[in-house]
């Protein structure tokens, strides 16, 4: 087998070069890159990882830990992640964590521990006290995505920020009776960022002098989820609201579809809408905050890269834009319907 | 830091079986693993991979390839390899992989080559030529999930009796003219899987005398593909069948949703069956046949782990049952309707 150096000359560029070129570490410029994997490529040259290792101390892969594989969301951030760890050729060690769950003590306890990543991506993960400790033992650049910032570099949608212009665009339509619908912030089933969204709609609601109308009902955050409380919740027209505010867009369409099962239109007599731009958005119709997992999670590849390359660079807080998507499941309140049912105001 | 020695001391065991409970190498009973984990945790033992890999030619990891990470399916099957490599105190290093990327070319070209795991798992991947040739020249165990099986150990279900007992439940309800929806298999977003589907409704269709009305349309493989495919399907009376077998939930689902958006009713005037059992099945009463992509997952890394242990193992091809789950989404077909629209049969 070919060894770095005719890589390197075949490339035309020196021994060094040619191994950060392979290994990704430091700068190479775009060109240079590809002419040596190139060459490697038509030599068949392959470094052996676990000798690049001991030498090197990198390993060449980046650890990726998540509460949940089957969510879009989180679906998306890794893909994002994904392209951005290929295009270094760097490798992806993914660990599922649910709070709570046997996996995440394993993740925290053990997987950190053997170091076998050179930098860590946390999506959607609140760190409890002991984790955190774990976290800073680890010694190695960490990213989050999806609201906490463990204090590392973090990349996000301003989740407070989209639940406020979500409620205000409901507001501003005439409503006065909106639900925030989805999440638990007690409880194992809400996000840090899905509490921050509960936090924004609060605050608008506040500043529209609708605090006593404030209500937020839980719900697990999936589809199914979303539809079950809403379909208890518009059930009922003593309770049924004017609007809701889903914490995600999966909550949203469940609720959405929970009305059509029981007759009621969007958005003659009910306005919906979602954060999120979900890949079923538009099949539904929701109006929705829009944020780009796949962007974000690319954007936190990247910011984990330059710190693994150059340890000590200062820590990001990246925020993504989340503009307003209107589409037609949000209309100015049908004053007929709630005069009809009477709700308090 | 502590020393294996001290671990083996420790636990009451000898030092190669401490390693062997540490490293997830050869067989150790689970009692005695656990307490030669719990007195490497109580000692701060961390084994350090890169020089344990040299000695051993183990990598203790396990790659994953799959086409996409944003569909129920892929995601159920990763978290059930996930759960059962961390039994085993496993990396899983994930590579997505969509037919005819980059990164898929990136996957079999360099990091397969880098063998920096022990095994790969397949999940929906039917290789072309090049990619088995890489596949075989890797040298290590594969364990495919979801159909195609390339000369490994596979585990899937029977995707052409799922199909075929799909179309056999509405020929059985009087249907005759029956639209199988979704996929190209002649296309890039058909799964080899799919593609024995389509077999198993053609050959339930021939076999009950319906060979002419034998019809496949096709539509991406996902929920809105299904729905944008059933609204032009179905908007048409002239086009409209009495029922629909979807390829999957997801597309059988937005057939459904399409239905509802133009009046049809479900089940009255409109049989849908899926294949899945996917987490949205429920909330749509829909007819399925039940998979469990997880215990699928579950089984394939289970089945690499035997042949990382024992070297020459034979190969293993298992078949997870798919029982027919019957909601409320399928019915008697509607006489009435179909003389009025006067399809021809």
């Amino acid at each position: 087998m070919a060894g770095i150096a005719e890589v390197a000359r075949a490339a035309g560029v020196s021994k060094s070069t040619a191994s950060r070129a392979l290994t990704g570490g430091g700068y190479v410029s775009q060109a240079t890159r590809e002419r040596v994997r190139d060459a490697a490529t038509a030599l068949g040259y392959v470094p052996t990882t676990s000798a690049v290792s001991l030498v090197t101390g990198r390993t060449q892969t980046v650890g990726v830990v998540m509460p949940s594989m089957d969510r879009w969301f989180f679906a998306q951030v890794l893909e994002g992640v994904q392209d951005a760890l290929l295009e270094r050729r760097y490798d992806l060690a993914l660990y599922g964590a649910p709070p709570e769950s046997a996996a995440r003590r394993e993740m925290f306890e053990h997987f950190l521990a053997r170091k076998t990543f050179d930098g860590l991506i946390a999506i959607g993960i609140e760190p409890n006290a002991r984790e955190l400790e774990r976290l800073v033992a680890f010694g190695k650049p960490v990213v989050s995505v999806g609201g906490y910032d463990v204090g590392t570099s973090a990349v996000s949608i301003d989740d407070e920020g989209a639940a406020r212009i979500a409620a205000d665009h409901l507001i501003g339509l005439g409503h006065r009776d909106i639900v925030f619908l989805g999440g638990d912030p007690d409880g194992r089933r809400t996000s840090f960022g899905d509490g921050l969204r509960l936090g924004g709609y609060r605050s608008a609601m506040r500043d529209a002098g609708l605090e006593a109308s404030i209500r937020h009902v839980k719900s697990e955050v999936t589809m199914p989820g979303g539809y079950g409380a809403a379909v208890e919740l518009l059930g009922d027209r003593r309770t049924r609201p004017t609007a809701i505010v889903g914490v995600c867009d999966e909550v949203a369409v469940g609720a959405i579809i929970a009305a059509r099962r029981l007759g009621i239109r969007v958005p003659e007599r009910l306005s919906v809408v979602g954060i999120d731009d979900h890949a079923y958005a538009d099949m539904f119709s929701l109006t929705t905050l829009q944020q780009r997992p796949h962007r974000q999670g690319r954007a936190a590849a990247e910011l984990l890269l330059r710190q693994i390359d150059e340890p000590g660079s200062p820590t990001d807080r990246l925020y993504e834009p989340s503009p307003l998507v209107v589409r037609n499941s949000t209309a100015p309140v049908d004053d007929d319907a709630s005069a009809i049912i009477g709700v308090g105001r």
